[in-house]
């Protein structure tokens, strides 16, 4: 992913916003949200350096994709980085999700309280299991898989959580596309194809143990591990 | 994260191996592992690079890290391919994981098949909360937080996997990296500090969950997106 870049809104020359920055301002965000809390009014990029574990000039230079809030001297004010950066991001809506999928995982997600707090609200839950539909979890009634398209119409959901095992997902990934969703987050170890239009963000539970296990081993052979 | 590298193993003048070519390493495995079962002797960088959505001459570089296995107008030996990646992830040898928070994400990993078919062992599964301690948890029994360092002596445990809350994230890793732990699979939505030496992935879904909306919000806004 180290390649890929995100145009930044303008055409030619504008610079451009590379997928590491986009992730960053999700962390730029919660640490944001942290020095609201404790009544910050201003920050600064070594604060924010410090709290990611980067460099302040990475810091300057991702947040000057957001305008010229900083000052020298003074910061950023913590309330319009915040502002600006729920912009950004598309967070300064409310999203609707539908779950699909009605075991463990959903219920940790339904449950999760992390989700509301940032715009996101699971609006309904799905299940092609006979004995779930009808039963009632964390608050929402499952859903049989037949009703997505009536219900995404209905609730104007735009983004789906695939929380199915492997063999489900593509059958899953093509319903909730033909339903109308726009975004997948997809927890099934097989990555869906998709039609152009429709993006997809996939968290492998297994890869990222096995990414974990890769850098304690490359620790423990070599030792020469950039931590970041 | 675009430009952190990480060693690849030589002194000087080595080349250096991406974190997004690690992160592919996983892909790969995942997809060769698929080959094997549909008895696909030999493998080429294209059929590679179509089930990545990247290009053959970026699987051929990725793949180089591994030494001399592909023959022009042959491919790669499946199992070999298979054999070198599991070996360079260090993914050729059992992990031993604890798991921390006996909640719904805890009985959705345990319940998860896909690990322990990828060397992951969970071994033991840990709560603080006294309601849950001695009951049994997808044929774990859940064990009081005290009992981690004489478990992880006991088990050999490497790894493990934070399920809990964002205030118990940091006392809960600095208890599994004073037990002896030397990588963290934290999906609490705070990132604990960690001594030099004990590895950190997180997982934060929230944040999954906001890159999501922002690749949907910018396709929705500027039609401009590179879709890897």
């Amino acid at each position: 992913m180290s390649k890929s870049e995100i145009a930044s809104g303008g055409i030619g020359n504008e610079p451009r916003l590379s997928r590491a920055s986009v992730a960053r301002f999700s962390l730029y965000l919660r640490h944001l949200e942290r020095f609201e809390r404790e009544r910050v009014r201003n920050v600064s990029s070594s604060m924010l350096g410090e709290a990611l574990g980067i460099t302040d000039a990475q810091v300057r230079k991702d947040l000057a994709y957001l305008g010229n809030l900083g000052q020298p001297g003074i910061g950023y004010p913590t309330q319009d980085l915040i502002a600006a950066l729920r912009n950004r991001l598309g967070v300064d809506r409310q999203w609707a999700c539908v779950v699909v999928g009605a075991g463990n995982l959903a219920r940790a997600l339904l449950r999760y309280k992390g989700f509301e707090k940032h715009g996101f609200r699971f609006v309904a839950l799905f299940d092609s299991d006979a004995d779930k539909i009808g039963k009632m979890v964390e608050g929402l009634q499952v859903l049989p898989i037949q009703n997505l398209k009536e219900t995404v119409g209905a609730t104007g959901a735009t983004l789906a959580v695939l929380a199915v095992p492997a063999e489900a997902a593509q059958p899953v990934a093509d319903a909730v596309v033909e339903a109308g969703i726009k975004g997948i987050l997809n927890f099934a170890p097989i990555m869906p194809r998709l039609p152009a239009g429709v993006s997809l963000i996939g968290v492998d539970l297994a890869i990222q143990l096995e990414q974990l296990a890769f850098l304690v081993h490359l620790s423990q052979t070599e030792s020469k591990l950039d931590p970041r």
